[in-house]
């Protein structure tokens, strides 16, 4: 092997302060579901995104145009245009638009990889695991791939897919880093039938509880549908 | 399933703070060496350990008669009686003593623990696995299995045996945590070869490169040769 690029995994937003994400590429995962529908939005035709911190401070962007979208505990806030679901974001009505967007999870973790030095933050879901695995190849960085989790907890869908890019690029960076090495393992063994194990973590049960569409589960799951990649260019996300 | 005790993990000290842990047991891993040298020491004949922040603060117990053992980085520090090798606590000579230790990953999730109002605080290894489970299973309080980590990272060789504890015990137990299906599925796939998986470990990586007992690594992967359970009684490890 004659690359010098490191690959790491990042299991939870509060592990980010131990590891070096300086001048790195932070990958943003949270499959469930901010980072699916951020693809399936630029999919969409959307111009562009802005995470922003708080439900609060996303309501304010409405008078600029906005479409504000606003998801916490995995409902859709009240009194927004949208919520989390990537099926709101198919929306044709959306195409050229700009929208303001907050997460329990995932905006959050775009918001801490940024304040911890990232050199580019890209956002990542199963929708555009090639496109991105090729782009990463691509790239003179070394690559973080930072799983959202569930309030901070690790949870098993975004560490699926951390597994899924590290089986993906293990040939052409170094992996010296026990939860990429333990991602590519959890992915390895529950490839052929991701939705059982997702099925029994605690967002698939708590997107149960709340009688959600369920569909949003197998609709995340779906490989390469979104062949794009979207890119934080100063505050915004756009496609690249 | 008539049970209303559940069994979670904690990949690493630094998400102890998203779990709760109040009244509930915490079961602090170390695999690689911490509490595998704390069974080895009880199976010696160690009357008390008591565990401690700093090699400044363990040297003070040097006077008060206790045998002082500290490890920083994977090496012993200088100046003190024992480090952290499992071999080194095997010494007969050290039964009936009172031992002072400070490590740089166990001995603060010990601490952790405490401060965090677990009801009981008991020290596991694979040397003293069944005797835990069993231990466990008759206890009316839910678990945790606390990963100690490596300097607040995720580490394989501690989530794997917390997958060994999850896979013995889930028939007893409600496991509605992500990490705690994550750590089963990762030890079911490396049940019969955890050697291997790590000796490819960031930590094992690190006693190669410091030229450490590599015996070490096979050593602590032994199962039930300490037929014991150490336990925190107000400041000190105990055996039960």
């Amino acid at each position: 092997m004659t690359t010098n690029k490191s690959i790491e995994v990042v299991f939870s937003p509060a592990l980010i302060q131990f590891h070096d994400v300086k001048n790195k590429i932070v990958v943003v995962i949270d499959i469930l579901r901010a980072t699916s529908s951020i693809c399936v939005a630029f999919q969409t035709g959307v111009k562009k995104i802005l995470p922003v911190a708080t439900p609060e401070e996303c309501k304010i962007y409405k008078e600029f145009d906005f479409v504000i979208a606003a998801e916490r505990n995995a409902m859709k806030v009240e009194n927004f245009d949208l919520g989390n679901s990537p099926f709101e974001f198919e929306n044709p009505l959306l195409a050229g638009k700009s929208i303001a967007f907050t997460t329990t999870n995932g905006t959050k973790a775009i918001k801490l990889a940024k304040e911890n030095g990232a050199a580019k933050i890209v956002i990542a879901s199963f929708l555009n695991i090639d496109f991105l695995c090729n782009w990463l190849l691509n790239q003179n960085e070394s690559v973080v791939l930072l799983c959202s989790g569930w309030k901070d907890k690790f949870n098993i869908e975004d560490s699926l897919f951390a597994g899924a890019v590290v089986l993906q690029l293990e040939k052409h960076f170094i992996v010296d880093c026990d939860s990429a090495i333990a991602a590519k393992s959890l992915y390895s063994q529950h490839e052929t039938n991701l939705e059982e194990i997702i099925r029994q973590s605690s967002h698939a049960k708590r997107f149960k509880l709340l009688h959600l569409q369920t569909d949003d589960v197998s609709f995340c799951l779906q490989k390469n549908t979104t062949p794009l990649l979207p890119i934080l260019e100063d505050e915004y996300l756009v496609r690249m």
